[in-house]
């Protein structure tokens, strides 16, 4: 998708001083991203699903091994793997899920385990799995293809609780690990600047460990203006950088609250910054003063939970 | 290294329950590690460095071309690449430097800054170190090989603030996330069972974005023995379990302070659970109640740093 260019000057956040990128690891993933600008969701909202033309299936070989391309289906799917990612979206009646590919003692556990798939499993060896995703992806013997999930409009954000905006992060197991956080701390959405390809998509719902299916997205093309009509709304827009004005233990913050926070290497852009709320810093008392993102997240929300009254 | 046998049962940390695996992403190396027990290590502390038997530099071509598999040099140095990393590295004192590998805008970049390299920089193009390190390593140029720093000893542990103890957590980038962490809350060590081999020590370096060259390593054989010692030389050790019987922010904390955290998917061990003056868990409000092991180091960290007045 076009992804909006970065505007004027570029200051690092709190966590990017050492880290140089968000990039700690290049992306293995290079492939075409899906659809256009709220491309499948939007279909999604309006019913108009394409199904895509199932590969052949030859001699008991998975129809995807024929699609040539390692990981995406080039339709608009998504792959999804692992035993908590899968079996969290199986449980998601949100989630149209288009095939599943289970090695026999996967499909094993979960007849044992009465697991209703959905759709009739098919037979793969792990190896075949292996060969789709790349040596690195620990997929525990199952991947699903399956529908985007329906993401939110911005209009639609919930008056309440903690909002998390990412400003351009883009490192997929990063945002795994920001889902999760997002999840464990009751997060209302994530609004996005960008979308991630199908097989980022499979690298991010691994790490958020079943999370993708619990926090909706919010994509917009323009976080400046997204963030100008959520502060017209009467959110909290605080923007997390190292040079913020206040710690954010400190701050006042009240809900709904949007904790923004920038990528590694880059941090928040100056117009993110200029239309925050708020620009507030994380204090630490050490050699270092920043942590990597999805940590910094984490504490962010910590942070914001417990002040906000909203730890449960 | 002979990595002790994990004991009796397993039980998942906080952070675990849905991980399923510390592996969220397999190691990309499998080679040896170097070293027995405490090997390098040891030697160093005795000065019994034994030098490398130089590749025959060739042409141009670096030496390590010739040295056939991809990564570790096998004779006990390691392998720190970006330029946090080695910057850091090479304003490190107690790293000594073997070889300091650069491109040309590397080479003019060090100059410009008035970087002291410390051995002559050799000449390399950036293929050549995408080549040593595999396609996913953002190496921004630069690569050294170094010794590995010499590690703390259990009884040299400092009797104030913080230690973070990892019970088996092997992925390199929640480790190296998990040190920058400790850098930036001024953690005094960390105390693991293992040792990383080469080529994880520079993902994990590249993660830690520097803080490798700050916060000291104690390697232990026997961490249930270990806990056992410290807890006898005052340390309170708390482990961290989802099934811990208070919250963190509430169970009484004192100085020295020993954190104690398990791998994803395995959680604590059985022996060092029974250890811990404590095991504690972390509330949190939301429907997953387990966050990336390094997202929970910092969040402990964070809440055993403000408890203790240790926030600077």
């Amino acid at each position: 998708m076009a992804r909006p260019k970065p505007e004027i000057a570029i200051i690092p956040a709190p966590w990017d001083k050492r880290g140089m990128s968000d990039r700690d690891r290049k992306s293995r993933f290079k492939g075409p991203k899906t659809g256009g600008r709220g491309g499948d969701r939007d279909r999604e909202r309006q019913g108009q699903h394409q199904e895509k033309p199932q590969g052949k299936q030859q001699g008991g070989r998975p129809a995807w091994r024929d699609r040539g391309a390692k990981g995406g289906t080039g339709d608009g799917s998504v792959i999804l793997y692992g035993w908590h990612t899968v079996t969290m979206a199986l449980a998601n009646p949100e989630r149209r899920i288009r095939k599943l590919f289970v090695t026999e003692n996967v499909a094993r556990r979960l007849a044992d385990e009465k697991i209703d798939t959905r759709v009739p499993p098919e037979m793969v060896h792990p190896g075949d799995i292996d060969r789709r995703l790349g040596p690195d992806a620990v997929h525990q013997g199952l991947l699903v293809e399956a529908d985007p999930l329906p993401g939110l409009h911005l209009d639609e954000l919930p008056q309440d609780g903690i909002v998390l905006v990412l400003d351009q992060i883009t490192d997929p197991h990063n945002v795994g690990a920001i889902l999760r956080s997002a999840a464990a701390f009751g997060v209302k959405a994530i609004v996005t600047t960008g979308r991630h390809s199908p097989e980022a998509t499979g690298v991010l719902a691994k790490s958020a460990s079943g999370a993708l299916e619990l926090v909706p997205f919010v994509e917009v093309a323009n976080l400046h203006r997204a963030l100008g009509e959520m502060n017209d709304a009467g959110f909290m827009t605080v923007g997390l950088d190292s040079e913020g004005q206040g710690d954010l233990s400190v701050v006042p913050l009240h809900a709904p609250l949007a904790l923004v926070l920038g990528a590694e290497g880059k941090g928040l852009r100056q117009l993110t910054r200029e239309t925050c709320s708020v620009v507030a810093r994380m204090d630490m008392p050490g050699a270092i003063k920043s942590l990597n993102v999805s940590n910094a997240a984490a504490l962010a929300l910590y942070i914001g939970t417990s002040r906000l009254g909203l730890m449960g």
